[in-house]
């Protein structure tokens, strides 16, 4: 679309200047499919034109068809597009220049949109704050599980340190909540309860807003608006499904989110992070906390007990959501030092809560410190060690199911064993699993199905993965993990170099950030390697990725090539896997018909879509190679 | 050698049991080579026992030659022989039973020996305990850079944390000094000056004795003996070197160890560390700590202006103990958050030391902190977010070689990069390293052959080796981190649960400690992949190791096979790597004939070693083959 300035002086037409015309997201869809289903003049008007000598009439014809095709609609639109139609934004009319004078500073847009509210500087405050009706933005140096809560109900989350994959990011590109991270020129003094950024000081309750994609911080309330959904986003979308051969599913941890993700496409569930569950309320962060200080299986055992029913419920609530769609379940994650309070303050308070000596608790904390946690006692680690923590978490996921098949609810669990990186060890946990899961179905004289699988997000899993397969119903690539430990980067160190190393003056090592675009040459090529040799081990293995890249445009298409079944991507980036999962077929198609080469391997699932993709292809082609050969021939003939 | 018990009684011998004879180091050492060199019986003595009837005549001829080849000798010595010639040792002729009552409790034995001295708790009262001539033990919860002055005066070190390969193990391990580490259930109350083991408390200055073979610690001093080395271990030595392909380089950081070094047979330095060098005394101290709080460039320079001439000073020292061996230098490599200090107190005598505010130092140091320092800002990323470092220490390394070349001294210089991830990113460092070297050359007017190489210690570097190799003149595999990495597993955090990992009888999902024995199936394949796909762009590439497994034999075999030029190993392993490594050409040469496989591709240089070691290959086979025959012959005719 272009932005055309011309002027008429003594009869003659002047053409001044053009350039591409910005537009509202909701008019790129509808450009997009006016023109690939609405003929630019309906034939009596052609004629019209025609007749009073407007239009030369060899190009009434194409006047009167649609402009593009549908292939060509998908590929005219955009991540941004979809990610704008989404969030709110500072109102478009707000004076730019008042807008200007109030900005503070900048930090890394780490989910975009925008919010504004009242700064909290603790995520209690926030919780009780927007109780009483108030709108907050949270504002802290960095956010661990202990602050989800709070998070949850700020509109915004603001924080000093971490990257666009730290826990604030990640957590908060789950809800599509506004988020800047890393705004390095933020102080915080929790004491005066007062933030300050660049010199300019705020307290407690003073207005801020967030613009997440642009990652600026204005003082004070700006006014937002919100966008509403135009009729040709679902149309495009539906174009963009029936030519897509990768399934989308989402990461939710709740009903509420998996609600929210099938609304925006989701498949099923990719990613059901049972750990955040452990913090909803002050009751199971008290179990899991009580879980963790215990000195011996048995009362790691009771601790675990009041959990369970907390757990079951959670999956009942997802399985009821996901209506029968799959949902893959990863069993406990992070270090377990997570889940322990840090201050002296909290620890006594733990203390006297659950009745342990507060040396105890200090102790065990101290303990369970790690010197880089990211490579510690995590994932399937926590299993191999306290078996008893998988036993209830199986427990509760296939008691859900059996609930949900007793109401007539389908069900497909997944379970998702994390961090592996021996086929022995993934034996040891998958057998435990599913003697768990047997003897639950047969007390309840029940029959469901469900796989046991495994993350592969350790170089070691990938290397071992013709082995692996041999134990795995399933790989889901952690691809946050496997760039972590594939490239020695600590996602939330990475901040004070990473921009060099992606800064094109400078240094131009890398074409993106790795953890947003995944690196091809490095992760990928050990991507495609598991991939080979755990199909060469077990043909239909079903494989997917659950890492932040499942809703990055490029990555998906990396992840259509690898012959992945599935990718799966907070809700919010539903509709750009969508959309990136169509362009990948479509580009495919374009890249076989231009290199004359053989498609690969075709699988059974998918010929149909292949034959529409290669006609696709041939016409997309024609297109393209005719385009520019009218203008030349028409400027050739002026010439003459 | 067997231990034999008999009785004769009324005429008739009656073997009652037999068992493996124990035997001192020496004695290993002296029955091996006396049998691959000495017959049992001389001619006269054989034809005398024959003439008496106690030596059937069909024997003789077997007497009067060597028992077994010089090859099997070889076989026969052990890695812990070896060790146990170097290391002081527990009196044997001290009461057991005393010692027993001794014990206070078991750590991990990080390094082996004994050792025994009066308890210090500070690296400083450590140092000026030391220069009263007192004989100290360091006990610490965990040691750091800043403790290597402490450490390296100490008998012998005891940590509470870390595994065998946290700081203290890899620094002691590099100077042969006892260390037990992860002994937690050691607790230090510094505060108090006191110590307390499982219940004993002990004060500073108390007497204490650790067994760093077994990992024991005891209460007061035990006395101890160092044995001296026999004849025969440098006959035996000198086999293996006659026999194996593979180069035994050392890891060295002063003079001190590189002379050392080369009395144990190391053949060139794999590993300079240059950062150790920054600790040795005040002055230095102070440079690097200036360097890292400065917040510009300018200031940077200066301060490293300071740490030149002793960079200098120091390469001056080991160019002249390696006399023309080659030395890999390498550049940089931890976060600078190791190099500054941690206390309040510390920081505010910093702060007075170089004339900067407190803050300012408490603020730089709060910056520095990482979540997992592991996968953080160090190694060649804090050459490309700080090039000036990087500008000084080569200057300092060709600066060295220049002057050693003027007092002819001969120099082979190679420095290599760490933790590269990219061959852009080495590229745009050896691009770098190559400018600073060749002004400095040209300035001289002396011309010093160098190398520039890279470290391989991340997936992500051996994944696209083959571009690496394009910009490298040598790959060293750093297999300690790259065994981090490939099982993102932190050595310093692994003791909490590796240890059920390699329990054959919990879980045996490991065979070994991988930091210790090489992973060759994750680790080890990612290591051929690089070397071939290395070799595969530069046919001649140097290629060696330099982690902790270039001194386990397991590993040296495995680097053998894998086609690796040298293996660099802590001092005291030197002669570990020469065993291992003459006896991979023992073991391979076997194979192949079992096998009856063509040999590998030949490397020219090997062409004569290799025919060697086909003959043996032969005459081992024969061996084994031959030896249990006569047995079953002889049972045989018996029976009938």
């Amino acid at each position: 679309m272009q932005d055309l300035e011309f002027t008429v002086e003594r009869g003659k037409l002047y053409m001044l200047q053009c350039r591409t015309g910005k537009r509202t997201p909701a008019a790129t869809f509808k450009i997009a499919v006016d023109h690939a289903t609405k003929p630019l003049l309906t034939k009596a008007e052609a004629n019209r034109l025609v007749k009073k000598g407007y239009l030369p009439k060899r190009y009434a014809a194409a006047a009167i068809k649609p402009v593009i095709t549908k292939e060509e609609a998908i590929q005219r639109i955009k991540q941004a597009d979809i990610e704008r139609l989404f969030y709110p934004i500072i109102d478009p009319d707000f004076d730019s220049k008042s807008l200007s004078t109030r900005a503070l500073g900048v930090g890394i847009n780490a989910v975009p949109g925008a919010a504004a509210g009242q700064i909290v500087l603790t995520a209690p405050t926030a919780e009780s704050w927007a109780a009483q009706g108030k709108k907050v933005i949270l504002v802290r140096k960095e956010t661990s599980p202990e602050d989800v809560g709070g998070m949850h109900v700020a509109q915004g989350i603001l924080t000093a340190t971490g990257g666009k994959t730290s826990h604030a990011a990640v957590v908060a590109r789950g809800w599509g909540k506004c988020c800047v991270v890393g705004c390095s020129a933020l102080k915080i003094d929790e004491h005066a309860e007062t933030v300050s950024i660049n010199g300019k000081t705020l307290k407690q309750g003073d207005y801020l807003t967030l613009d997440g994609s642009e990652g600026t911080i204005y003082d004070g309330e700006v006014p937002l608006v919100t966008p509403t959904l135009p009729q040709e986003y679902y149309t495009l979308m539906k174009w963009c499904d029936e030519r897509r051969r990768l399934l989308v599913r989402t990461n939710a941890d709740t009903p509420y989110d998996a609600e929210n993700a099938v609304k925006m496409g989701a498949e099923g569930i990719g990613l059901c992070r049972t750990e955040h569950m452990f913090f909803d309320t002050e009751e199971r962060r008290l179990a899991i906390q009580r879980m963790i200080v215990a000195d011996n299986e048995n009362d790691r055992r009771k601790a675990l007990d009041t959990l369970l029913p907390f757990q079951r419920q959670d999956f009942i609530g997802i399985f009821e959501a996901m209506n029968g769609r799959p949902v893959t379940v990863r069993l406990v994650d992070p270090p377990l030092h997570e889940f322990v309070p840090h201050t002296e303050e909290a620890q006594r308070e733990l203390a006297d809560n659950i009745g342990v000596a507060f040396e105890h608790i200090a102790n065990r904390v101290e303990q369970l410190h790690e010197s880089n946690p990211m490579l510690g006692h995590r994932g399937c680690r926590l299993a191999i060690t306290y078996p008893e923590i998988l036993d209830m978490q199986v427990r509760a996921i296939i008691e859900a199911a059996v609930e949900c098949r007793r109401r007539n609810i389908k069900v497909a669990p997944e379970i998702m064993i994390p961090l592996c990186i021996d086929a022995k060890e993934l034996q040891i946990l998958a057998d435990r699993t599913r003697e768990v899961a047997e003897s639950v179905l047969k007390e309840a004289g029940v029959r469901v199905k469900y796989l046991v699988g495994t993350m592969i997000e350790t170089p070691r899993a990938a290397l071992t993965a013709g082995k692996v397969a041999e134990v795995a119903d399933f790989f889901s690539f952690g691809t946050n993990d496997l760039t972590q430990t594939v490239m020695a980067l600590s996602r939330d160190d990475a901040g004070r170099f990473l921009p060099v190393y992606v800064d094109q003056k400078k240094t131009g090592i890398f074409a993106a950030d790795p953890f947003q675009t995944l690196d091809r040459d490095g992760v990928g090529m050990l991507v495609k390697h598991a991939i080979e040799n755990g199909r060469g081990t077990k043909k239909d293995l079903k494989i997917g990725i659950c890492g932040e890249h499942g809703g990055d445009p490029d990555s998906v298409k990396f992840c259509h090539g690898a012959g992945m079944n599935y990718v799966s991507c907070s809700p919010y980036r539903v509709p750009i896997a969508r959309l990136a999962a169509a362009q990948a077929v479509i580009e495919e198609g374009a890249t076989r018909r231009t290199a004359g080469r053989r498609p690969s391997k075709a699988r059974a699932a998918a010929t149909k879509t292949k034959k529409t993709a290669k006609k696709l292809a041939k016409k997309v082609a024609r297109k393209s190679a005719k385009k520019p050969a009218p203008k030349a021939k028409k400027s050739k003939k002026k010439k003459k």
